[in-house]
C-alpha cells in the first residue's frame, strides 16, 4: 500500500488521559482510535494486525478440531436481555438442539466476537477494554477422560499461538484457581510490568504459579521448588479451564451413552482476547522509538522509504514496490513527497514494520537499497534481486 | 468437510413463532439458530455463507478505493453512551483527526460490524434483525463533483455485488427519497413477495421507482413512461445516498483547499446488510425442497452422498472426496452411516449445495458417479476424472 493513500497519519501526542504504553504507541501510529475509556476503534493498520492475530488463532483452533460459528451479541440471560459478557450459556443452549447421542460428541465450536464488560479499571489501553474482541472455544465431551485428552491438546495449541505471535519466550503456562469444578485452571501469562497479575516462574520447568494459588501445599502438589521461583508482573493473554458439568447441569445438556443411559456433557472453556494480545505484543516488543511487530502479525512485512523525491529514486522505489507486490510480499511504500528523511525514519520506527528498505540517492550510488531490520541498528546495501531472494528465503 | 463431523443436523421443524421462509429454511438446515425475535446466531454452515458474502462485498469495495477498518460497537451519541445503530457520527469524529488539507481527500473508509436497532417488526427472519451484520462505507470528498464521481462508481460496484451474489436478475436500482440534502437516494431492491417495499419497475431501462417518490413529477423528471411500469413487492438489499454536509457541518469536519480557504467535507453513505442479503438469496432462490445456493456464496460447492455403506462404495466416495479436496474444491461429504438414501437426498436438497454427487452401487455399476445440479431434475453419470474436469472448467 502506498502511504500517501493511507488516511491515517502518525501523531506526536496521544490523548492526555491515555496512561498505557500500548495505547499511546498505537494511537500515535494511527493503528487505533480512542472512542472513550476502554473503547477503541481499529483503524486500517490496526485492523490488519488484528486479522493476522485472528488468522493465527483460527489455524490452531481448526488444527485441534474446532468448528467456527458466530453467536449473537444480544443474549437473553435468564429473564433479562443483555449484551454478551461471556458465552457459556449461549453455547449450552445451542448444543441442546444438536446433542442427543454419544455419537454427537465430542464437539469443539468456537467464535470470534465482541464482548462487553463494565470494567471499572480501563487504564490499560487495549489490554483491558469495556468492549473487546474475543475468541472463545467451548469443548463438549462425553466424560472426563475425553475432556482431558482435548484439554491437553489445547495447551499445546495455546503455546503455538503465543509462539507464533512472537511472545512465546515471555509467556508461561500458569497454574491458577480452578473454581469449584477443578483443581486448577491454566492461564497463559506474559511477563510485563504493565500486567495486573503476579506470578511465580519456574524457569527450568517453563511454568508458573499465579499468586492466587501460591501456597506451600500447591507447590508441593506440583512438585515445584519454592527456592527456584522468580516473582514477576504479568498479563493473562489466554486461559483454559475445565467446567465439568457446571453449565450442562442447569441447562440439562445430556446425551444417551452406549448403554442407553442419560449422562451430563462435560465442558471446557478456552478464551483469548485479541485486543489484549495485540496490546501485550506492543508492550513487550517496543523500544523508545516505537513498535516492533513480529513478522507474523505485522500489518506489512516491508516498509519502503523513498528519500529525496528525485526522478531516479522515485523510479527505483516504484520498481521495487511493484516487484515486492508481484512476489506477494506485503509492503507499505512511503511515497509521500516533501517529507524530510528524518520524518520518514521516525515514522518507520514508530510504525514498526519488520524490514525497512531505504531508496535514496546515496543507496543508488552504492548500486542498491539499504535494508535494515527494525530490531537492528545497522542496515546493509542489497540489490533488488538480493533483497527479493533474502525475503523469500526468510519465509 | 465430513458431514459426520458437522455438529449441526437438519431439523424437521422450525420454531413455531418463525413466520419467514428464509429463517424457516435456514433453521431447518442448521445454518442459523434463533436466539429470540430478530436475533440469530450463525452456525458453521451459515457463517460460511456470511463470509462468502463478506468476501464479495470486500473485493468490490477495495476495487473502488475503499479502506477497511473496524469501529467500536459502543459509541457515545452526544451525552449518552449506546450501541451503534448507524456509523456516520463515529466516522466523522475519526476523520476529524486525519483530514486537514485537500491532499487528504478523497477517502473511502468502510467497516463490517454488528448494528443494533430496536425493530418492532421482527418477523422477517434474518432479513430484518434487531442485531444485524452490516457493511457501511462512507465517502469523504472535497466537493460535489468529486463526490459524484465516486457515487457513480459505487452504483456499479453495488450492481456487481448483487450480480455476483446470484440475485442480479431480480435486483433493480431504485430511485427513493433523498432527504433534505439531495433529490434522490438509490436503493437496490430485489423483487420478492417477502419484501416490505413497493416499487415500480421499468424493465426496459432496468431501473425502478420506490412508491415513496412515485409521483408524476418524479417520473417526468426521470424520463420514465408510467404506462411501462410494473408494480412489485421488493426488499431493499442495499442503499447509497449523498449526505452533502449534513454531518460535516455539525462535526465541523473541514479542510483547507488549494487556495487556503476552509471548506466543509462532502459525504456519502453506502450500506449493505449481510444477513438481509443472505435471507433474500434464500427467499428468492429456494424451491419446495429447500435452499438453492448460488456457487459464489454456497458453503460448499459439491455435496457427495455415499449410499449403502458398502466397502466398495465407501472407498470410491473417500477417493473422490480426497481428489476434490486436493483440487481445492470445497466439498461436503455425507459419510453418515445408517442413513437411508431418502434421508440423504432430502438433506442435500434442503442444504442446497450447487452440485450433488451420488456414489452408490448403482452408479459404480455404470462406472462412475451421478452428478446433478441442484437446479436440475436429472443427473448424469461421470467418471471421477470427468467430474474433476467438469468442475474445473466451470470455474
Amino acid at each position: 500500500m502506498k502511504q500517501s493513500q493511507l488516511f491515517t497519519k502518525t501523531r506526536k501526542e496521544a490523548p492526555k488521559d491515555e496512561e498505557s504504553k500500548n495505547a499511546e504507541l498505537l494511537i500515535k501510529g494511527g493503528f487505533i482510535h480512542k472512542e472513550m475509556a476502554g473503547v477503541y476503534s481499529y483503524l486500517p493498520l490496526g485492523l490488519k494486525v488484528l486479522k493476522n492475530i485472528e488468522g493465527i488463532i483460527r489455524s490452531e483452533m481448526d488444527a485441534i478440531g474446532g468448528t467456527e460459528m458466530r453467536t449473537s451479541v444480544i443474549q437473553s440471560n435468564g429473564t433479562e436481555i443483555g449484551l454478551s459478557f461471556t458465552n457459556e450459556e449461549a453455547y449450552s443452549n445451542i448444543m441442546k438442539q444438536y446433542v442427543s447421542s454419544y455419537k454427537d460428541l465430542p464437539i469443539y465450536p468456537y467464535d470470534f466476537k465482541n464482548i462487553f464488560r463494565n470494567e471499572t479499571r480501563s487504564k490499560s489501553g487495549i489490554m483491558r477494554g469495556r468492549e473487546f474482541y474475543w475468541k472463545a472455544l467451548y469443548s463438549f465431551s462425553r466424560d472426563e477422560a475425553q475432556h482431558e485428552e482435548f484439554y491437553e491438546k489445547s495447551k499445546q495449541a495455546y503455546k503455538n499461538i503465543f509462539q507464533k505471535a512472537g511472545i512465546g519466550h515471555l509467556t508461561y503456562m500458569t497454574f491458577a484457581s480452578g473454581g469449584s469444578f477443578s483443581k486448577f485452571s491454566h492461564e497463559f501469562q506474559t511477563v510485563t510490568g504493565a500486567g495486573e497479575d503476579t506470578i511465580y516462574i519456574d524457569e527450568s520447568k517453563g511454568i508458573a504459579v499465579n499468586k492466587e494459588v501460591y501456597t506451600d501445599e500447591v507447590l508441593a502438589d506440583l512438585g515445584i521448588d519454592k527456592e527456584k521461583l522468580v516473582e514477576q508482573r504479568a498479563v493473562e493473554v489466554g486461559n483454559i479451564f475445565s467446567l465439568s458439568t457446571k453449565f450442562s447441569e442447569p441447562f440439562d445438556l445430556t446425551y444417551t451413552d452406549e448403554a442407553g443411559e442419560q449422562k451430563l456433557v462435560v465442558m471446557g472453556s478456552y478464551g483469548i482476547g485479541l485486543g489484549r494480545l495485540m496490546g501485550t505484543i506492543v508492550e513487550v516488543l517496543s523500544d523508545d522509538n516505537g513498535i516492533i511487530w513480529p513478522e507474523s502479525v505485522a500489518p506489512f512485512r516491508v516498509h519502503i522509504l523513498e528519500l529525496g523525491d528525485s526522478e531516479e529514486v522515485l523510479k527505483e522505489a516504484e520498481t521495487l514496490y511493484a516487484a515486492l507486490a508481484s512476489a506477494g510480499i506485503e509492503t507499505l511504500y512511503d511515497d509521500r513527497m516533501e517529507m524530510s528523511a528524518g520524518e520518514k525514519f521516525a515514522d518507520a520506527d514508530l510504525l514498526g514494520m519488520p524490514y525497512r528498505v531505504v531508496v535514496s540517492a546515496r543507496s543508488l550510488k552504492e548500486n542498491g537499497v539499504e535494508v535494515k531490520k527494525r530490531t537492528e541498528e545497522k542496515g546493509q546495501i542489497m540489490t533488488q534481486d538480493e533483497l527479493l531472494h533474502f525475503l523469500k528465503t526468510k519465509e
